[in-house]
């Protein structure tokens, strides 16, 4: 059995515990990054497409931004769509931001690329992954084959990792909103039908038109959670998108051979507090928000930007300062984020069995969001991303 | 049986069929009002105290401000206050404009003065009031004693009153959002311990401070909904708003004697269509908000002021297009006043038995707000009223 020795132990090679070891590396620090699963794995794993203005200058601050400022597509606004006409939110102006598609798994490609070009470990298809004495400053990560001792470790290793469960039960309080429907995800190869995303509200169900790049395009439709992908045919889904994405002025939907389907669950979770002794929670294994407000990603990068400037001035100097505040600071941003997602998702989505009562708000909110200065800017200054 | 005959009938002597019969006056329109209860109690009912700005202006404009400009209150902030601290919204400094603290009742006094100085006609005390014949251009009122042959008919007779239910159910559509809790209202004769408006977020539930003049503080505390006054002795009021309205800085609440002490519930509403034939809801008939916003009165002059211009046209110069969009024109701003209020209520109160994922929520809502340029511009745009 191996024994490794490096500062930070990094568990799970998503964007959070890619981005803290590059993070880290420029700091000066070492450390080890474990994923449970293959490099082709997770360099497919299609998930988040809108890099926030913060996340994007991060990005290119820290030399990771080459092949975004190349291929991303920049976005200066979006449309809320609702009673069958488009109302532009055009974030730039209102807020001097913008934001960037770019697929989750372009940004872990880069990560990966950079990590391994300046001698990063990365270790794949790591199995039996578990955490030891993160109470004492020798913290340990045993998994098939090795071990890992380390200085602090972080769990970056999403919502079904294993690193939260090893906090006690009496130190981790969890929060949780559980949403009455699901997003059907479609990839399809065809142009996308507007230059911008386009949230819509609709009588059936809220639909988004979103793209990866000028050649894919990216739609999701609001179903019921316990529908079976195998129950939407490509034309039903097409159908149904037609259906929610019609207007008044003609908007045509470009169909195309469908890449990927699937159906995801939506909800809201947070557990407090993100730290205990030396391991540090960043990214999905802390919290997870619905898609609508686009913000899961962003958060994580949030996170594991405090952290590697909490590890920095704790290996460096000793100062635990930072390391103490890490969980308060990133919760501040985390809430705002759960907040602005539930926003988005009520504004937008109709609840089974909902009040009529409740329909009614959410069209004057509509309106009101697409009328009124002050309400588009709080949108819009949500969406590009409040500053770091 | 008397037989009187005038261009409007107007049923009810609150702020909206007094406003509306003087601003017919100003047309040159005639109308009588017929009101259920005496002058005595109408004029003591007391009810909001939040001027918006667009309703002072109406009141400038129209003579009926005197004595408002000279014994009301200008506001130009209010404060939230959670985790023990005020984050005050400088409504004047966002917006450029102003509330004004000056009782519903004190309106309705005015109200009154000017109508009868004019020589209208206001019948108190009326009993057994039906509308008939609102599918034709000759709709009547009758009442003990009485008819009144008309053109049109306004319901301003309150959410109790006999107007809306005249309107066939097949027509009328109702949407109804009912709160958790109520209010528990105190009047007491002490200075204000601020000089502005405390909208208070506590654990224990919310908590308003605010004033009728500089010798009367209105207080305000969250009850559960099935509380009966006889429970609450002066005394426990005070504690408990002692508990919900301590700071950190040590905010000092004046006592004194309590000269009125109640318990309202809190309910969302609104009746779609407002017009059927010719009869015309207005204010409280049509839709109730809960108190949090301030909204109730500032809806009803709204819905006057539109139907006056609509009757206006109509019975001036026959044109219908006002009467046929008056609903329409008038729910617009009711949905928004609605969602504004529902905003603030449920940002500011403890809903029983919510989940604690709601409440952090609620902080992260009320730190934004206090915090972001855009929200709270949103917040003082809504609170001292959108434009007519």
């Amino acid at each position: 059995m191996s024994r490794v020795r490096t500062q930070v132990g990094i568990i799970g090679a998503g964007p959070a515990g890619l981005l803290l070891s590059h993070l880290l590396h420029l700091e000066g620090i070492d450390s080890v990054v474990l994923e449970a699963r293959s490099r082709v794995y997770v360099e497919r794993r299609v998930r988040a497409g809108v890099v926030e203005q913060p996340s994007a200058d991060l990005l290119r601050e820290v030399g990771l931004a080459d092949r975004m400022d190349k291929e991303g597509l920049p976005h200066h606004g979006f449309s809320l769509r609702f009673d069958r006409e488009d109302h532009r939110i055009p974030l730039t102006e209102l807020t001097g931001s913008a934001i960037t598609v770019y697929g989750q798994q372009e940004i872990v490609k880069d990560l990966i690329q950079a990590r391994l070009a300046a001698g990063g470990d990365i270790r794949f298809e790591v199995s039996d992954v578990a955490v030891h004495d993160v109470e004492t400053d020798r913290p340990r990560i045993t998994f098939d084959g090795g071990e890992l001792e380390c200085d602090v470790i972080a769990g970056c290793d999403g919502f079904h990792g294993v690193s939260r469960g090893t906090i006690p039960v009496a130190v981790l309080k969890t929060f949780q909103q559980d949403y009455p429907f699901a997003w059907l995800g479609l990839l399809a190869k065809a142009e996308p039908s507007h230059e911008e995303l386009i949230y819509t509200s609709h009588e059936r169900g809220f639909a988004l038109h979103s793209m990866r790049s000028p050649e894919v395009t990216r739609l999701y439709l609001q179903v019921d959670p316990d529908e079976r992908i195998e129950d939407w045919s490509d034309d039903r889904v097409w159908d149904e998108l037609h259906l929610r994405l019609e207007t008044d002025d003609g908007f045509e939907l470009n169909e195309g051979p469908v890449i990927e389907k699937g159906i995801t669950p939506m909800r809201g979770f947070v557990a407090e507090p993100m730290r205990y002794g030396r391991l540090f929670l960043a990214g999905d294994a802390a919290h997870i928000v619905p898609p609508t407000g686009a913000k899961g990603m962003n958060l994580a990068i949030a996170d594991v930007l405090v952290l590697s400037r909490a590890l920095a001035a704790l290996l460096h100097k000793g100062e635990t300062e930072l390391v103490e505040s890490y969980s308060d600071t990133c919760l501040r941003r985390v809430w705002r984020a759960q907040g602005f997602s539930n926003h988005m998702t009520t504004m937008l989505h109709r609840a089974p069995g909902a009040e009529d009562y409740q329909h009614r708000l959410q069209l004057s909110q509509l309106r009101y969001t697409a009328t009124s200065s002050a309400a588009a800017t709080s949108l819009a200054e949500n969406y590009v991303g409040l500053p770091f």
